[in-house]
């Protein structure tokens, strides 16, 4: 394994990725195609965050935190930390005293495929973090890693610069090169969807918003009256 | 697997219902002698919510949320979505647009084993879930399935009509024939537990409430001054 | 099985387990060595919940909680009750009628491998649980169990008296012998950690802090200005 | 819930369970539709054996295996246990000394969603068990369940008198009054596979023993020549 | 953490722990009262196998195998290692070469609550390993650990010189103190079986062996003469 | 999502394939400085296979095998299917007569992060596979998905043409650009293994054929005589 720190990275256009956050990890991954969700394990530690940002990517070993200190130099104002582990632990490599390092850098928040620990004090700091599990379990600081590699992490490859949105429903990734054209994709959808809210919310059927009942009917979709008549029902 | 939409279901009375929704899954639970209760992974998205319905229940196929369509409009006010896939998946079935859209119909909650998204906006909107997952990953709609017939929902059989009753403890289904029965028993073991919560409250031991001590003494529990004792005894 | 209620066990002094409540999971787990931390399945069921008690241990058996009504009078006021199971279940093991009878005694919260209910009351009462579950299953009273025994709680062993430390990070267990060794190790640990505090927040890097950069290169850690570079590059 | 034995219970027809016993559970569970197929957890404990039987149901309580005993009795040669508890746990409920009674009596295997033990000797014995765990954790004899009533065993409704299907795949259940239908739908497609068979093994590709080509175009497959092309196509 | 290794320790008398080793897991389980059993996760890399030894104990930390050697030179022919790790992981931290060490010293098998590797090697070497996970993720030799203190294994505590019995059913621990009194009471048991193994075999019921009639009816169970009756029953 | 099938794809040369199917997942993840390992949980649906092959790339949706199918015409002889789902599931997208079509075809193995089914019969053709679940469940032919793309399969990114080594231990993942000096690292490790594994045979220790001693002893590890030394030992 390299164990070497990239000093510059390319990141997407600022007003791409505040647009991407804003947006949202649902409306964001159905623009790009259903791509780039990491796995469903990776929840917040506290519930109503929602951002978006360039992702400083950090590849640290077993139990070992070391890395995170190195990152946290090469970061810039409105990046994401996104950390993986060589092999999977529970670790709690982060905690509140690298959360202040991080916020006096301006670095907005944490994505872990590992531990995460002071989750008090983070909640209260508001410092949002995204990770496979808490633990108070702490790390060393013996052996070299690497920052700002490509990584694996929770499923999916994690490029340095990479556009990272985060919120309830998980986080997902965006390659900067697409960055722009998902960010156009999800407006569009946006737009669309903030029409159908009205329709839907008054009380119209998406069966109907959508013209779904031909082809429904098409498919072989039969309506009974009663379960009576599905008991004698056979397909 | 037969494709239909059952249109017309029975439910149990109004009240009946609203009455095991406000005993919880825990007494519901208990009062129907322990049975009906869905696997602990189903989680609530966000906690305080405790609601009681008629079971609409949806059969959906992995990755495909078509039959959600079909099922809002079956549904009257009060009933719960009851949700299964055909083959256990992650997938957001469920999202802020058709909240939207059961929120008009009156719906009152989503049953689902299976994934949601939207959680953060669904809980702005006090709109309940109880899930196996939280995933952005969205959904196509190119496979029937079915609606308002009986399904295996988190280990447990629901059939449409059924009363569902969750909390933060859980989801519980109860027969609609036993409905009435259970109310019964929810509201002798309610009066009950009024009256010990008062006692234990007060400090009384639940050992001389319920008369514990000669029946533990007779199964063999020996009482022992002190570590030291236990380290030489002997059984 | 011995099927024994200890009645007696030795306590840490109460401002050494005040002090432990209050230094919290992660900083008492470094403390200590890094040993005693519960596993990381082990989760509140509301945040924001700190404590620091004596260990009133207590052995149920499957799907039987029998015996936490008989340790409930063995508890003083300040204990914490740590419950496992003789074979893992996710049972709902306790409940609010119980968490009175704990009030009305001064037990301060429940660590419990297995599961907990009524937890929408609980967290209302404010009654913290630390569990491995959450079920509305309920349970028997038939199997005689133990009391202030040596017990395998989630992978550590609790000896009745020591000190458990729980808050949203999770559960770490101080052995009462080495209690006071271990509150002068936080404290000695918050005061350097307060000071580097000020540091990080005023923008100061770990790197510079803790002195890492020499030993960085010295273990092989290369600096490379972009991820062009880093293609090229051959360890 | 009830404690009761069912002495007597309908059974398909001997020539009906063999044939869905030889047809196996994938080809079983096609041809009723892709339904009954029980979680994927259930594992046998050594591979090769294939099975075909009556259902036998049997409802143990969490560590207690006191219905199996009971179960036996009632069982007729060619019958399969099916067992489930009453919530989930891993004990061994089932091992040599009870297979040993099985065997006498006819019994052809165990499906348990819990436990077994001696899996050595079963082994030995070529007695089959498909199981969630195999445990040296023993049980109790305290607490009576049911037999031969409906249980939820590994998420599916099983009724006694069903058709249990188990090899490598898993276990598939087959209702008692479907068998005889699913019979011949498994035979129909055994004819059709074995044809394929053929073709297949011949090197002809199911892309045109199916002919899939045109409808794999018209859902918008795109051939390409090489991984450069797609770099450069855009959907 | 102390970093130790202690050189001697005390062992059960060698005709003690291959007694236990005959006797199987199942049985000294049960003769020992049901404790001792690690976590059914604690799967044997082939079938097959069975073995009892003393324990020899690793501590290591994630990632990093060292003490696994500094571990060999402290066993005895007869021993087996039973190694932990300070956080869990899925590493390899056991392959072939070590094995040949372990094999060329004695050492009859390994018992890791954690990963293994070159399985295949060993499954042909007939060198035994129970292990919660295979990996070919290999290790480092950075951090030291421990060798022949108490560890906490699978879930239970392990002393140097406790009898480890190991085979297809998992792994149990038997304390030295207690290992002559657990040989007594297994070979008690062993008679006890064997007698009603014949028994059973010839067909005679458990119910009727152990006499459960009365206590079967006093507790309850009601035998009904088939699922219609079932129906009507009302407990 | 592009749905493509792309035709051709660069392969590393024969003899490059067969040299690290030899090697083996452990020595190849070694040789190639511990990447490209996939998770833990791919394991074989029987025990003693090992092969080295090519990837075939093939990305499924959920409960959809359809892909499967066009795959197998873009294979060579020695290729290797890596088949990963858009979404997680368990269902079995392989069965017996696809094996027949892959075997007429000379490909050599399957890796699935997903399920398969017809293993008895796999396991008597010899036909390898390496999955995440076994189930019976089948699949349907709806939707469009891709061939030969680069897909992420069990936690690592698989570039079609990359090399696939597969045993008991798990299966490694080979660069195809890497794959030479990747048989280079591998064949030098084996011989440095070759002569170590005679020495440790012969009873040498580990400790003193890697001199680990002096470094043990630096890094602080102290040799007790006993326990009772390691009881009063303080560190």
């Amino acid at each position: 394994m390299k164990t070497v720190a990239v000093k510059n990275i390319h990141r997407a256009p600022e007003e791409v990725v505040k647009a991407l956050g804003q947006a949202g990890t649902a409306t964001v991954h159905e623009a790009q195609g259903r791509t780039g969700l990491l796995f469903s394990y990776m929840r917040p530690i506290y519930s109503g965050a929602a951002i978006g940002g360039s992702a400083v990517t950090v590849l640290v070993h077993p139990g070992d935190n070391w890395m995170m200190h190195v990152a946290v130099e090469l970061c810039r104002p409105g990046d994401i930390l996104v950390a993986a582990c060589s092999s999977p632990t529970d670790n709690g490599y982060f905690g509140d005293l690298l959360a202040e390092s991080c916020r006096a850098r301006g670095i907005i928040g944490l994505v872990i495929d590992g531990g995460v620990r002071d989750t008090g004090t983070l909640a209260r700091m508001k410092f949002p973090v995204w990770s496979k599990a808490v633990s108070a379990q702490g790390t060393v600081k013996e052996t070299v890693g690497a920052v700002n590699i490509p990584i694996m992490c929770a499923g999916r490859m994690v490029i340095p610069g990479d556009v990272v949105v985060a919120d309830d429903d998980g986080v997902v990734i965006v390659e900067r090169k697409s960055a722009e054209r998902v960010v156009a994709a999800a407006r569009e959808r946006e737009n669309r969807e903030a029409e159908k809210r009205v329709r839907l919310a008054s009380g119209e059927l998406g069966l109907d918003i959508y013209n779904m009942r031909p082809r429904l009917a098409e498919k072989g979709l039969v309506y009974l009256e009663n379960l009576e008549e599905y008991e004698s029902y056979e397909k």
